[in-house]
């Protein structure tokens, strides 16, 4: 566990600091490794037509890591792996700027590859980070669709094996969701009417949206 | 095509000619683009509990760059990709350093991921590239398993269809296989008895081992 600890660097990173790739690679890169897999997320210019300008992010930081963390610990026990460095941008990430970067380490490539995939997907669909959309015209905060999703089964879970009141892996959680025709991976709105309450987080994992 | 050709960038490095991930990086990062996915294949230490010192590459280079551009023309209409870079080092690859690396970018980042695994597993699989890896009590030439696995799967394809004289892709590849029994990417040895012929090869993929 000491190892695993030494071996993971996790860096949810204040507003205005970019992400510098080299020193996460470089903290994976081992003699011992054959293989490094990273992947990067940065603001794309347009979203369905939309010309974006830049993306802010929020996150309640103590929860954020701890489910990092935890999603790492699950890569290792899946995947033979060696080091694993995450960074997550907050505060507003210009077009072409990278907002997300993981990077790990593995004697073989599909171990690092297969891992490197399955974080990402993780941390999209169950870490605390929330996304707001800079429009040349407007802006629009964002929940992962992938996020939404996995709330909404956990809410399914806890509604079938409670009383059938509320919903949400803590039972108070509510949601509002425009559909939308096409699945992406920002392609669920959240509509929050009370901005603040999108960062009252507890430890259960529990938000309040109108 | 040309916009195709304009977003593919294949570099096969001459001798001590360290990559630069920055750079191929950098080429395919676009405003357009959500995702990067990369893949570094580097020299490890050890290999089946003895130490490497380095691994020296060979390739015939004219090939190599036909079938890393015909595989990435294949990854393209698989995925929905920008840019993509390959670069792979000759020569000699000190332990840690990058002998291979792959960058893909792509607007969602199931795309670049998926095709940069898919990339990295032909390039071993396909493109011409023979590797001698230095211990510090000897040296082997070696032949990546994959590679040999699919020339021999279309060895025995050549077989079914003709007299079933030969084998090998153009009917002339004769190979000798020491078998071992852990499966690696790198688990399968290939004796060659006279290495200029490894590097004698013609337009339908040829290689003459005894």
């Amino acid at each position: 566990m000491a190892d695993e600890e030494e071996k993971t660097l996790i860096e949810i990173l204040e507003e205005n600091t970019p992400i510098d790739l080299t020193k996460y690679i470089n903290f994976v890169h081992a003699p011992q490794s054959g293989a490094i897999a990273t992947f990067s997320g940065t603001t794309r210019d347009t979203f369905e037509g939309k010309t974006v300008v830049e993306l802010r992010y929020e996150a309640y930081v103590p929860m954020a890591i701890r489910r990092v963390k935890s999603i790492c610990s699950l890569a290792r026990s899946s995947w033979d792996l060696d080091s694993i460095a995450v960074a997550h941008r907050l505060g507003p990430v210009p077009v072409g700027q990278t907002s997300v970067f993981i990077a790990i380490s593995a004697v073989h490539r599909a171990d690092a590859l297969d891992a490197c995939k399955y974080v990402i997907d993780e941390i999209k669909a169950s870490v605390p980070i929330w996304k707001k959309e800079i429009y040349a015209n407007g802006e629009v905060w964002k929940e992962n669709s992938e996020f939404l999703e996995r709330r909404l089964e956990f809410g399914r879970g806890a509604q079938d094996k409670s009383t059938g009141v509320g919903g949400g892996c803590c039972g108070h959680v509510k949601v509002k969701v425009e559909a939308q025709d096409k699945k992406g991976c920002c392609g669920i709105k959240v509509r929050v009417e009370n901005e603040e309450a999108a960062h009252v987080s507890n430890d259960n994992g529990g938000m309040d949206y109108e």
